[in-house]
């Protein structure tokens, strides 16, 4: 085993680049195109043409999962990298100036030809409620050679995005991504993105939780999924039993952290108004994943991580528009 | 002269068609980068990669002068068109996209090889003032044969935007649109766009003026350099002898209508907080041509665009984010 050596970066996350399209729409659109309101939809291009079209207005902005929560801890302060596949188009660039705007260290991956950059378009609806549909483009080609062996290798905490295990080859990347890590001494940390995705590929996930992961991410839906139990108290005894630690998200109620010896509840920072749910389980990932970086207690932990969700969900857009390190 | 038939639009507006993007930077990022805080100022490509390369995270959406006021006509319930170069690229489809989506038709003239979408990077300081760097792509390739003359013809008043003065071909390609509408009984309008481009053309606009225009929409500002005058009282003066009617914004302190017989002074609505004043004078010239198409008074007139002009500065972005039609 390698020497272990000071880790370069905080944390290294993986994961689809997306850029966000967002729209407004109301609850009669969400109907009339028969989406499943607060769920991710994966779509093909003739779905991502024909809902873009029926759209209203729309704002682009750099989004993809675990890219907010790199931006989450780079605003806070912390040393962030994301490996991701975009293509050599505009959204592309707009997706890595995001990054590096912020202080990121982005790594593309290979490049690859007739792909375009991934895409979610986001139907916000005026209960602050958003529904993702994901043309993933380039983003879900990534496979082992594009995961940068030095980066990941020099992350003190691996950050994985479940969006990814939509395809094989992602599976693959990741279990080689996490080898990788704990290779060096690394920690290795999943969310688990999405209840549906869990329930598409609940074995793999379970396998990689029971042999890889030392930090689960997820909301209490997705847990409940991932264990296919009915209640929030089983779902925490099952998680126990495979994980070092576990931070579950709420939403309004909060989240709740867990270990084997203990189970902290963290109260969610008030919202004046909530005006666009999107990101607000990654960015409670990075301040979480920022506090326990730097050493903090789990309480303090979680609560940067409330902070971090709250600001988010303040108003329209994944990523932060204030430096978190400012609201600490 | 052929005989004038109803109109099928309201207003047929011309322009550079433009993605903004839109990034927060306080005022020593003017400073470092040379901005002239306030101006509209053309960059080449260089410039573009390397401002941009020097913003934070960035915000697209679709934006260019004249495009936003037609999105604002439709948006009070009038019939608006758009003519305007884009490329066949993601920044071309957003565009279209985004006037489609709001009911303007968009007549995007002949496509062109190898020349992108244009965009303009638009730094917006703390006190709300945006800073304009355009990069205009192959909307500035506008020239006659884009001018769609059934789409001319069909409009009640034609606007066109005092930006595209910058190249040859569209000054041409001015005169040529305004001689369609005329022919067809038509009104032929003009916003200044910018003093700056009053200052580099000042010539052609005030020969347009003269001969073509019968409404015309600037600032003081821009009138002003229009008329190398120093005073507000001498540019009334002056444009009362070159045109029937003028909209002039004055900032905070509303706007002035100008006729022959009358000045009529129209206050400025109340915002409760000013944060991006990009498109605050398109969206004045919505509202006045939306009232104006429908025959309502001056004074009621000048009240739509105040309207339109509030909404447009009270949140980030270039185009109305609620319905105007509602704020009546």
């Amino acid at each position: 085993m390698p020497e272990r050596v000071a880790a370069e970066f905080d944390v290294v996350g993986i994961g689809n680049a997306l850029v966000d399209v967002i729209a407004h729409a109301d609850d009669s659109f969400i109907h009339a195109e028969s989406l499943v309101k607060g769920s991710m939809t994966l779509i093909e291009t003739d779905r991502a043409v024909s809902l873009y079209q029926a759209l209203g207005s729309a704002v682009e902005m750099s989004g993809g999962s675990a890219a907010n929560t790199m931006c989450g801890v780079a605003s806070f302060g912390g040393r962030a990298a994301y490996i991701g596949k975009v293509s050599d188009d505009e959204l592309g660039r707009v997706f890595g100036h995001d990054l590096r705007a912020v202080g990121v260290a982005f790594r593309p991956g290979m490049p690859e030809q007739h792909t375009p950059t991934g895409r979610c378009i986001i139907v916000v609806t005026p209960d602050a409620q958003r529904t993702m549909n994901t043309y993933l483009g380039v983003s879900s080609l990534l496979c082992t050679p594009d995961i940068d062996v030095a980066t990941v290798a020099a992350g003190q905490v691996l950050y994985m995005e479940g969006y990814l295990f939509d395809r094989f080859e992602a599976k693959v990347a990741f279990r080689h991504a996490a080898g990788i890590a704990h290779a060096h001494g690394r920690m290795v940390s999943l969310t688990l993105s999405d209840s549906f995705c869990v329930d598409r590929h609940r074995d793999d996930f379970r396998g990689l939780v029971a042999d890889e992961v030392d930090i689960l991410f997820g909301n209490e839906e997705e847990l409940l999924s991932l264990y296919e139990v009915d209640s929030f108290d089983a779902a925490v005894a099952a998680v126990r039993a495979d994980c070092a630690l576990a931070a579950i998200t709420r939403g309004p109620l909060g989240s709740v952290i867990i270990t084997p010896d203990e189970i902290l509840v963290v109260h969610a920072e008030p919202v004046e108004q909530v005006l666009d749910t999107t990101g607000a389980g990654d960015l409670f990932a990075s301040g979480f994943l920022y506090g326990f970086t730097r050493g903090l207690d789990l309480a303090e932990c979680g609560r940067l991580g409330s902070i971090a969700a709250a600001e988010v969900i303040s108003h329209v857009g994944p990523r932060p528009l204030v430096e978190l390190h400012k609201l600490r």
